[in-house]
């Protein structure tokens, strides 16, 4: 039997944030301890910590490395109370002394504009930085202020875990003993707290005792199902096949799945889901060959400021990451390259989207959301 | 104006096959002389040629190499008539002084069932081989054998470069003079004899003028569309934009596209159509958003045995070329992999087959072809 265990994906120790860094899986498996707020938007920028709900952790747990960054250097000023397992543990919280409420709000406020703008479609970001402003917002102590943001950082990752256990556990009811699941990117541990979304359900199904096979779209242009599905599914030792982009239409049409689960960046009122680019390529062939085709997401997920998925901004990132694997180029010098890093599916082509309150079907209206 | 040039993708000369090493590109552009039978089917294994016409030419090629291998040392035995740039020029043949005609029969037979052994989809190969076949096992004279088997396959590789531009030409009047074309794997005169098939189209009506652009599948595994239609664009002059596989869907659903032109490893008679992975999802998608979406194939690419693409034998090749990149691994040690290098694309999502002999729109009726 697999034990539903969470992987110390995002945390934060005596000061300073610890990452599982993605970028080294899976050839290394090392913890990266970020100390400055650079250091942390780089990591968000550069996909060392990745997936909508890690990233938002890793958002709250930002702004108190901005404040380490400043004030911690001889003392931290914060430890959480959330161990890498994810159990509970004896917080501390050091305000630094010598220093106005103004200091502390301005470098709080510019932390976060920062923060925010590094990456655009996961809305998680967003919310969970916008979470933290009252703790800065409201009260005008120094001392008062880092309680709140602690308390508030750790309610955050400690919400991801037990959302993670209720969203995998509703999702694994969709589940039967031996079911084939297709997934995209990577949506187990490592895009989240520690439990994950669509392939936490997978986790969740095992620790049940069905016999879950997983096929992993290896997702170009980083490669994500490749390196982190298949390494996470290795490590709870649940079989997994990887096949690129591009097979996964004939893998549909063969009849060996049983269903599709992904995660997402950021969903509509109506359903429509934003999630990594291949996810709507995806929908339309499972619907082709009839597989059911289901999201799994926190409902930090749902965005209820959009009506449909239209007005989703779509990131668009570097060429490299198009003409380059690992460093090295095989199309051209200087060829031009198309790389959105999402899609957008329309809510037409999902089964159900599964969050920690339940399974929802279609007509979806997600106006409840975060 | 862009010149529709033929490229020496696989010709014969002075005893040897040449070929334009595709393994190599876009980083070195290498001709390979292949002087034995060994060399010339591992690269066809291996792809360094590559694209169901052009296999067909080497595989004709092949046979002549066989036999320069046992007999032609010290003076080649085969001179072809068609130079590297499509056009004649003098041919010699000096059969094999002091052998019988059953050595050089039981040479070809062996010869012609490794060489179809190499690859079972693309239909290309074999009927080349077959198309070789009489001139070994109608006259029983070893000078004659010789000289029909020089005519033979530089019949193969003249009728190639002719069907070229023919096809090529009735493709070009599908496209407007702004057109936007999707393309997949690679198409182009690296895949054929050296005119092209889909991406030959879009050479053909660059040099009518239009001002065509094209949006390359980078096509993994071996990233044919990123490293070699973005080289063949480049070299032409043609714009060319690449993007991941996955991305196509969300391309398409942009309204960026004008239509979807893709090649063919083997049609079946209803117009089912066997061609690289990929493309049955790029299909499944065109379809979705209302892009056309076309094959162009030569006719012997039609397998008129085959009512429809249910019997069409899929290869399954190697998993490393799923879990490595140019020879480094991505994914954890031992992973499995689904890895089809084609996938079948039904008739229903075709909207016009283009061959040599014009345009034909569905329902398809293709028993009449190779």
């Amino acid at each position: 039997m697999i034990m539903l265990t969470a992987i110390p994906t995002v945390r934060f120790a005596r000061g300073r944030m610890r990452i599982i860094d993605q970028t080294l899986l899976p050839s290394r498996y090392e913890i990266a301890e970020l100390g400055d707020l650079d250091s942390v938007c780089d990591a968000i920028a550069r996909l060392r910590v990745r997936g909508a709900p890690a990233i938002g952790v890793a958002g709250a747990y930002g702004l108190l490395v901005a404040i380490e960054e400043q004030w911690g250097r001889a003392l931290p000023v914060f430890d959480s109370a959330i161990g890498d397992d994810g159990a509970p543990r004896t917080a501390t919280v050091t305000p630094p002394a010598g220093i106005g409420y103004a200091e502390l709000k301005s470098t709080l406020d510019r932390a976060a504009e920062k923060i925010v703008a590094t990456r655009p479609t996961a809305v998680n970001l967003a919310w969970a930085v916008n979470r933290m402003r009252p703790c800065w917002q409201g009260p005008r102590d120094v001392g008062a202020v880092c309680h709140a943001l602690l308390a508030e950082a750790d309610a955050i990752l400690r919400e991801d875990l037990d959302m993670g256990r209720a969203m995998t556990t509703h999702g694994a009811a969709l589940l039967g003993r031996d079911d084939r699941v297709l997934t995209h990117c990577n949506t187990g541990g490592l895009c989240s707290g520690g439990i994950g979304t669509a392939l936490g359900v997978v986790f969740a199904a095992a620790s049940q005792g069905k016999h879950i096979q997983v096929f992993a779209d290896e997702t170009r242009p980083l490669l994500q199902g490749a390196r982190l599905t298949a390494w996470e599914c290795r490590e709870r030792g649940i079989p997994v096949t990887v096949l690129v982009d591009g097979a996964s239409a004939s893998l549909l049409a063969s009849g060996d799945v049983s269903c599709v689960m992904v995660g997402a960046d950021r969903i509509a009122r109506n359903g429509d889901t934003a999630n990594k680019v291949g996810t709507l390529g995806l929908a339309i062939s499972a619907r082709q060959f009839g597989v059911p085709f289901y999201v799994v997401a926190p409902s930090s997920t749902i965005d209820a400021s959009l009506r449909d998925g239209s007005a989703i901004p779509v990131e668009h990132r570097a060429h490299h990451e198009v003409t380059h694997v690992a460093g090295v180029a095989h199309a051209p010098a200087d060829v031009g390259a198309y790389n959105p890093a999402f899609d957008v599916t329309p809510a037409s082509f999902i089964s159900a989207i599964v969050t920690e309150r339940g399974v929802q079907r279609p007509p979806y209206d997600l106006g409840g959301g975060a």
